[in-house]
């Protein structure tokens, strides 16, 4: 093992290095980790191609940072149920090896040796493509979680919609015998642009997972436009992370 | 919707709601509530006819109510799930339409529409018989919740029991080898009557049901007779709610 | 119901009474209770002869105690359960009766009628060996689960080593891709005698057994040698109580 080798030499906090891992976990078990000397970036999609997510968190994002450019692959549940034996607060030490294909984890006196996975083996998370999306709010992470979890009541499918009038962004379903709304106007919003009336039906399935990463204290950048994706952003680490999830509308039958 | 198709307009706290509806739906899962201009009130009994559930609240117990004299059907399960939506100390606001058969519930910015149930299809909740039971117990209810667990432990039967002479009030049960006797003289009880020895068994199934209805810290009145039903008794927001349970008696093999 | 038909009279807080039957109820589900007029012991070994446990209380660790020398059969589960019903701080009130067969249990106001196993149905727990194990540690339990914990993640075997050149003591485990270790030097240990490097691989399972029964804040004594069995000792009821494990090492296939 000498130093040529190390791909990733790092320490970072453990609950940091958690809000990570948990917005790829959400949809993959596997993932390939992008390093270079500035940054760590994991991009991946779900299997059935409908969510898309990226992550990037900035070396300063980390106590200590050093990278050479290069792709390792990792078992996710393997590597999230290691960083669980740290306590909060606690820092993790992270030593990949080109020569040895293991990653190192270090985490209080817990000594891990996680074996690395050829990343031609995974599949590659594409890049999140540019769509203009004029429908815009920046709202807390809870309140589309209640939205969420409301819609779950009636239906597998949850509407998105902005009122112009109204200036409202609201999260609704509708069943078959009931209906649920949950409206936000500006008074429960930080920010909001509605250009025109937007709506646009998401599966409940996938908006549920990405409820699960998202921190019901941060404000989540929510934007999309009718049949259109919706696209959901949010930092973490002081603003040294950046999490964006881009979730494909479900056509309507009607 | 116009204001004469409106059969219920009210407000009334979470909790309180809660209070009303759980004694009814551990044990049917759609029931009538009978409305009128000073009280609702809903009864039920068990598929099997083994215990009864009368539910009453005041007007005086909601934050504002108004009401037509009426029968809404609905299901339980759902109205108790849309509900849980709102934390605890939040309003409900209820407006149930002819019309529409709806029930509109609104808890802080989560605006449901719950699709009533034809009430011709609900089984009618029987008027609790006025039956004399000399055998009576004021006790606070962890005590009962207490005796049922341990019972549980040795039978599927509970035996209540009034013993005159030590002026005690007993749950206990007989196993096939073990048993059980949890007793309360008068340091345990508010308020004991016992003109003679009084002893009858009750189905553990039932009174694990009711069990979870009871408030622990809440005093319930119990009264009860040899080969008799047992009848329990409380009070809920505040004295402007009561629940009365009556509990049919097993017969014994001996 | 005589005097002298009572094999055991006693009174003991109830958490003390669950630290006396946890340790045996980890590897056996009825066990043989000996009583003197100084102590009570229980010694079980589970049904594969894998691991012994020992268990001892003084008569100074109850509030109460008076016994004849005798032998009585309990199913711990059911024994467990009642002591539950008492809440932390409460007394339960023993009296063991050789006419009855029985072990009547007050905790509370509940009173229990437990029958008694015949103990001659009740497999010997053997005495400990006693074995010479050279390399010991003294440890807080919390620190071996937490190495059990961890060598799970990769294997159902768990090695225990001592190193002497670095006065180390670890737990760790070689999965088919991954290994852990979680090393405790001096810094972590309250005591280490390690006069040759010494290690041995044990059942999981087991390990994980007597893991619920370790006390997390207690220091654990914990002795061993290379392919012998691991010894591991601990107080409890303020050294009134000692519980010993003797757990035989598994034959390595290399």
């Amino acid at each position: 093992m000498s130093e040529d080798s190390q791909l990733l030499n790092a320490k970072i906090d453990v609950g940091t290095l958690q809000d990570v891992l948990t917005p790829i976990s959400v949809l993959v078990d596997e993932c390939k980790i992008n390093l270079d000397q500035n940054e760590l970036e994991i991009r991946a999609v779900d299997p059935a191609n409908v969510c898309m997510v990226d992550v990037t968190i900035q070396s300063s994002g980390f106590e200590e940072y050093s990278a050479q450019r290069s792709v390792i692959g990792v078992d996710l549940d393997r590597f999230q149920d290691i960083i669980k034996m740290g306590g909060s607060g606690s820092e993790v030490h992270l030593v990949a090896d080109k020569d040895t294909q293991t990653l190192q984890i270090e985490v209080e006196n817990v000594s891990y040796t996680l074996a690395l996975i050829d990343p031609d083996s995974i599949r590659d998370g594409p890049d999140i493509p540019n769509i203009d999306l004029d429908a815009q709010v920046e709202i807390e992470g809870s309140h589309i979680s209640q939205g969420i979890k409301a819609a779950g009541m009636v239906s597998d499918h949850v509407e998105l919609s902005f009122e112009s009038d109204s200036e409202e962004f609201a999260v609704g379903a509708e069943g078959d015998t009931d209906d649920v709304e949950v409206a936000h106007g500006e008074d429960r919003v930080e920010d909001i642009t509605v250009p025109d009336d937007a709506g646009s039906i998401y599966s409940l399935e996938y908006l549920e997972k990405v409820s699960k990463a998202i921190s019901s204290s941060e404000n989540i950048e929510l934007s999309m436009d009718s049949e259109k994706p919706v696209r959901m952003e949010f930092d973490f680490a002081d603003g040294n992370g950046r999490v964006i999830y881009m979730l494909a509308p479900r056509i309507q039958n009607s």
